[in-house]
């Protein structure tokens, strides 16, 4: 599947300030870039440097006043859509080191709290039928509410709250994946058919020897999610990190399906 | 310095559980193992990996019943303790892709919370001079308490608190220097002089193009610290995850230096 | 039922100490004090104030050094257990002033967080039918595990890490009653059956015109409780609040059912 | 002072919803109502009930659809501004029973988490001298930025963040001082010159016998404030509480000095 994506950023800095971007598209064997362009309105600085498990690329900008990003990006996406629920777990000792990390509790994932509630409500399934019944009890349970969380709101939180958009979704998904032994990190995306139109994040699992994209909102499917990079959760992935205060302007987000 | 290491664990499981151990010094240009030796009662399986930012080893086990583990090793400590208050800090576009993390917000250590008290009380400072007034300011403020937090202690919390040990003096020390776009990681260590005797921890910060460790409890000095491994927050560098139950039965430990 | 109730404290203070207690059986109709006893070891201050609802009495004291404080009664209890499972809700605009504030938030029980999960989970069911299903709930989901909870679980905590001791029960319990416009509040009880024997806390909802202790735990019943005090939460009625450092040396209680 | 005060609330209900409004100014005899009028839109009941500790009436309505209430009075304030800061502490022993539980931690006040904290900053003072330093410190330190807190915000969060609102700036102030064994307590208040024109919040201590107002925002003095209500935080004194959900049509509030 062709993706047509764009994004356009207008922040105001009272200040010189570092701002961190991350916000490009991924060129990786399953999303090919066709083609990419990125904008800026002056910056006094430009680097850019490789994102979390070399997955994309972060950017660092030093800018002051109006700041103006456009992005625009066509990508192949030739990842499958697998079932997940048959695949089985890696037993932990067979993880790959750089997968190890992922088992371990961050910013909105506390996972200590939650291997009770995971060994109680899904003890009793395995791998990828553990994830997919994790998954869907999210889905039938959790309302998608916007402003209902705020960028404080772990996944504890979300638990009893029951409310939230696709971030707190994916850091339920992630904590209970991790409480499971089972390696999970968090994946910000472009997806056609997210409503209303924003960047998306969606959860991202190890299970038989690889990574699978998993979306407990139900909104993406992973043959059609164009991921942007990954990180343990939205504190390490967001698409701009602002190192003072930056006042939003206005902001959109389009994804298109190309025809082939 | 030499510094003689030794732990003993003993811990009880009730089924079989998987255990991710890192508790052995690593081994660097700057601490260079003499000998080392580690016995595992016996284990169903054993395999070790490479230890975040490649530094130090994890070894997972699978054990059942009764699980004690001894370690022994001799390490050579050739790092200078020097004065980090006048280093300047590396303006984020020239940090080193992997140091880009630890500016985020982890499990222990909410950054986003601290930006305005750290511009209020150390913005007239910059790079090695800010980080050396925090690390007064901790050791001054906050006292060793151990008992006075849990697994659950967040920075946040030991900041109003003002009692802790030594993991959240270091979550404090970190949240500060993130907060200030100072990259800060937390370090797990063996050190002489620590009272009562145990695994220690210290905060890392980068600063001058390299990592210095730092720490607030000030009961160790650079020059006399074995690191085991790095990570986010406490909760990536555990010296023992158990992924199931495990009893405490006695565990011991003990930093000798030793004459050279 | 009449009840031989025993309590025997022992701190250690490390300065003139103000100190709170709470821990006599109060005299009501259901609950008439037969005989009762307390001694101290010497005290510069002694008095005597109602406690909240005008339910029992606080002793404020003023000591230093060892304190050591026991208490000996004899209690009847005329209170029925009864099945509230029938019992109707009183509408809001129908609830005595003095219950109102029973529906709001306090210290430990977030109120504003359960709505969802009580709207979804129980919402087909009101009045005394709905708080047996919670109850139920409770303590089908939650295991009594000491030293799973500290000072600082609120009952959010509790609800995902479903561990805790008794007043943990209770307050999820409270939690649950009052999103669904329930009144409900916190009673610190003697109960025979507490395994182990200490000081018991259990919940007390505004049913049918009238308050009813719950006990989610299932170790007492209302017709053999002993209450001490109540309060909006483990905060308001704490057997003992010192104001300022207080070490235990030792303390138990202990309740005997006598022969009539 | 004579103030006219004008509130208009209208909110939007998805279903037949019990409301429980306390905003009317009280009538006591540091404030006595000159007249007082308040309309609602059709309600399907409507009840009075006194507020906590005898201070102002709560309305209980049930609605359904648009609700809009309208609110005037007239109120004069005969209370006096006193300077505090010469004011004597109450020993804890001589406290009035009702005074008591503003001691305690409740929703947004976890004072148990402020002892180190105010023994250390505040040590060195007592009674009104130690309330006004605490005051002057808040009103220092912590800027008012609508936005930056939400209904989950407690005096922890607000020390370390920084930011808030009145009600933020009311929870640290009630915090330190119930920390220093001193009782204190919300108070719901309107007040002339609070910008932007609102509800506004204060805390209320109790020295020398009797309650007094304290504003840490600086905005409003005794002298002129006409007090709703009081409770142990902002849980127990919002102006509406809403038992279902309800969207915020319109709102405005307006305080006048009028001539004598």
């Amino acid at each position: 599947m062709k993706l047509g994506l764009k994004a356009h950023l207008h922040y105001r800095m009272v200040q010189i300030t570092d701002l961190l971007l991350q916000l490009e598209a991924s060129d990786t064997p399953e999303q090919v870039l066709v083609q990419a362009n990125i904008l800026f309105t002056e910056t006094q600085h430009f680097s850019r440097t490789r994102a979390e498990d070399g997955i994309g690329e972060r950017i660092w900008l030093r800018v002051d006043g109006d700041f103006i990003c456009d992005y625009n990006a066509i990508v192949e996406i030739t990842r499958k859509a697998h079932d997940i629920s048959h695949l089985p777990a890696v037993p932990p000792h067979l993880l790959p080191g750089e997968a190890v990390r992922y088992l371990m509790p961050s910013r909105y994932c506390p996972v200590d709290e939650f291997h009770n509630v995971v060994a109680s409500e899904f003890g009793h399934l395995n791998g990828g039928a553990r994830i997919a019944a994790m998954r869907d009890w999210i889905a039938r349970t959790i309302q998608y509410v916007p402003g209902a969380s705020s960028s404080r709101t772990t996944a504890l939180d979300t638990y009893v709250q029951r409310q939230g958009i696709c971030r707190d979704y994916a850091h339920v998904m992630i904590s209970m994946a991790r409480a499971s032994a089972i390696p999970a990190r968090f994946a910000s995306v472009y997806a056609p058919g997210v409503t209303p139109q924003d960047f998306h994040a969606v959860a991202e699992v190890y299970l038989d020897h690889a990574w699978h994209l998993v979306d407990p909102t139900g909104m993406a499917s992973a043959d059609s999610i164009a991921v942007i990079g990954v990180g343990m959760d939205a504190a390490e992935v967001a698409f701009m990190t602002s190192f003072g205060p930056a006042e939003l302007v206005y902001q959109w987000v389009e994804v298109d399906v190309l025809p082939d």
